[in-house]
């Protein structure tokens, strides 16, 4: 693997200074601060940030105190850039590295965390999304080139990248793989979601789940990943959503998504939320998604949904180690599904632009989705609506 | 529900006196005796076994002491029939029960332990085989009357029923939801295979995982569940099947049936099967069937399904309470799917016949898997035969 550090002798290519929220120690408030980003290698793009949302992966990288946290880091994966022309404010930029073919200055374009190389057996396969060349890691580093980092601070000390994007900056490097073109006519603030956290839950049920007409729904969560789900069921016809949360104010919400129906975990009494949903239902839902990261809750999940063709998909992430044990009986007897969904199964570069089509169509609906808008300087107090569950999707708009 | 014991006043309705292998007592010899098989109650059949195969879930109930066994039993479900026509030896036989349209005397019917009543939500939908009428359980009555036999011996008790075939007998009775009628020419040792254990295997590969062509197929146990699913693979087109087994002597048996690598997993050293396939197929297998029932194996198989599209099968019965563990994260992220096949995941009365026309047009290889033919009186012998792992299938004839 090559160091791509060492940016060599070329007088075309030159860093840029720029404005970013710097992490530098767990759960302290990010550091607004001027960064220098490097420019790109061989496939790399260097793009110019339109917006960014948060979402709570980085909340989690923020607070984590153990590897693969680490600081000084630019957090930031869910946002919306522009490839800049090459000649920008009298300075020359060079925006996109050698052999990057599929983009070019003045595109509109979506970084993703998921890496869609297109060379690799995953990439060449309709049936993943799991990219071999670039597999999914929260490394500190650009994928392609090792131990290789395209931030520094104004002392010259290295800054970690976070998630193959780093969105929290008004430059940053991307990997082509990490990369997708999309219509620039769509509105940043909307089209930026589509990055991470609503392709995940939408695809989860459109593409994962491949939820079909009528059926129905159980949706453990609800979070905005939760929330995403039910618009992906919405999507595909689900007659019957159902939400499980403990916190009954998210029902409200719901509804809203096409959460049609709640169940409040907390007050089951005697019984457990399974047996809850299989009175409901009937003997058991034809989907049931876990959006918490809990795998007690999965074992729930996978009780509850129907013998014979209910699916199981995982999308939350549990502690290290944490296992989902089913009896094995059930499994043999039941003939039930369980999957674990990443980025909603979504291959980035092929998905994506269909669901923004869908969004220009209005089938998929993503204004719901923006409660919070503001200045990338308040991201700090973005962070504090998060963590507070004040909200679903802020988006900080750059400069 | 009806008790389908009293069989009133009908003066047509005679009782059938024929010879019987009856399980008096766990794990001892099956006794030869004369029975009485009732006339069949509405929605039955009475038919007439044409030859009987052995299948291990017979020897495990013939060992087992405790429920679900019971005795005096007669076992045996893997078989072919015929419906008698009405006189027969000069006696008047009533073959078919009232309501019952889709067989009539004549007719060659494979009796099958999985129901198919066609009314209910699974047997209308196309995606589940696990008919919610009468759901799979190891029941000694007859499916559709509550504690009700329709064999006594001479002294007038109740001998009980076995997975709702009970063929071990020369006439036995079965719902009408247990019945597949196929096409009288296909030779009976053949056809009579696709009543449970060809069907379970082949099954597995064809309709719950689908196997594609030119796929990497592993499965664990080449016993003769594990030899079907093979021959499932081969006709589907998988151009590696690996199989896994403590008996190197499998092998040179899973060569006929398409298994041609082989892993010895007593003999992996210091690695784990799942590591050794994993090598083997640079980075895991597209579908993993496990044969044997066991948790660890299944786990096994998870561990060493190809990430992003990797299947994992369940066919193997483990004990009671015995948990599959999965990690989470492994769950979430490597996108690998876990679903449990009984019998194939077929829907009897569709697939049955899709699967003889199969053999008919030599595609579906079934010759190989008969390795004895005995006589029905012979069948203590066939216990220890299969007991020993010496044969495949071994096929009893009556008559």
């Amino acid at each position: 693997m090559e160091n791509g550090n060492t940016s060599g002798d070329k007088s075309s290519v030159k860093p840029i200074r720029c404005k970013a929220a710097v992490s530098r120690k767990a759960g302290e408030p990010l550091i607004m601060e001027e960064i220098v980003v490097a420019p790109p290698q061989p496939y790399e793009v260097r793009i110019r940030i339109i917006c960014t949302a948060l979402c709570y992966s980085d909340i989690t990288f923020w607070k984590l105190q153990v590897p693969p946290a680490c600081f000084p880091r630019i957090l930031g994966h869910e946002a919306i850039g522009l490839i800049p022309v090459q000649v920008e404010e009298l300075r020359v930029v060079e925006s996109v590295g050698e052999n990057v073919k599929e983009v070019v200055e003045g595109d509109t374009v979506l970084p993703t965390f998921m890496s869609d190389c297109g060379d690799c057996a995953d990439c060449k396969s309709h049936k993943s999304n799991l990219c071999s060349k670039f597999p999914f890691k929260v490394s500190p580093y650009m994928p392609r080139y090792e131990d290789s980092s395209r931030f520094t601070d104004l002392n010259g000390n290295t800054l970690f990248h976070f998630l193959n994007v780093s969105s929290f900056s008004e430059y940053t490097v991307l990997d082509v793989a990490n990369v997708v073109k999309i219509d620039s006519s769509i509105p940043p603030s909307r089209a930026c979601l589509l990055s991470c956290g609503v392709s995940t839950g939408v695809g989860a049920a459109w593409e994962t789940a491949k939820v079909e007409k009528g059926s129905t729904v159980v949706i453990f969560g609800l979070g905005s990943i939760g929330l995403a789900v039910a618009e992906g069921a919405r999507l595909c016809g689900a007659s019957r959503i159902i939400g499980v949360d403990i916190n009954p104010a998210k029902f409200q919400i719901g509804k809203k998504f096409g959460v049609n129906e709640f169940v409040n975990s907390k007050t089951c009494e005697n019984k457990r939320v399974s047996e809850v949903i299989n009175e409901m239902t009937c003997g058991g839902a034809d989907y049931c998604f876990e959006c918490v990261g809990s795998s007690s809750l999965v074992q729930e999940a996978y009780a509850c949904c129907r013998k014979g063709w209910g699916k199981t998909i995982t999308l939350g992430v549990d502690k290290p180690g944490s296992q989902i044990c089913l009896d094995s009986f059930d499994v043999l007897h039941h003939g039930k599904t369980l999957v674990g969904s990443m980025f909603g199964g979504l291959k980035a570069k092929t998905h994506i632009p269909i669901l923004l089509k869908y969004y220009l169509d209005n089938e998929l609906e993503l204004d719901k989705f923006v409660t919070h808008e503001m200045k990338f300087e308040d991201i700090n107090d973005a962070f504090q609506l998060l963590i507070e569950g004040k909200c679903i999707r802020c988006v900080l708009w750059m400069g």
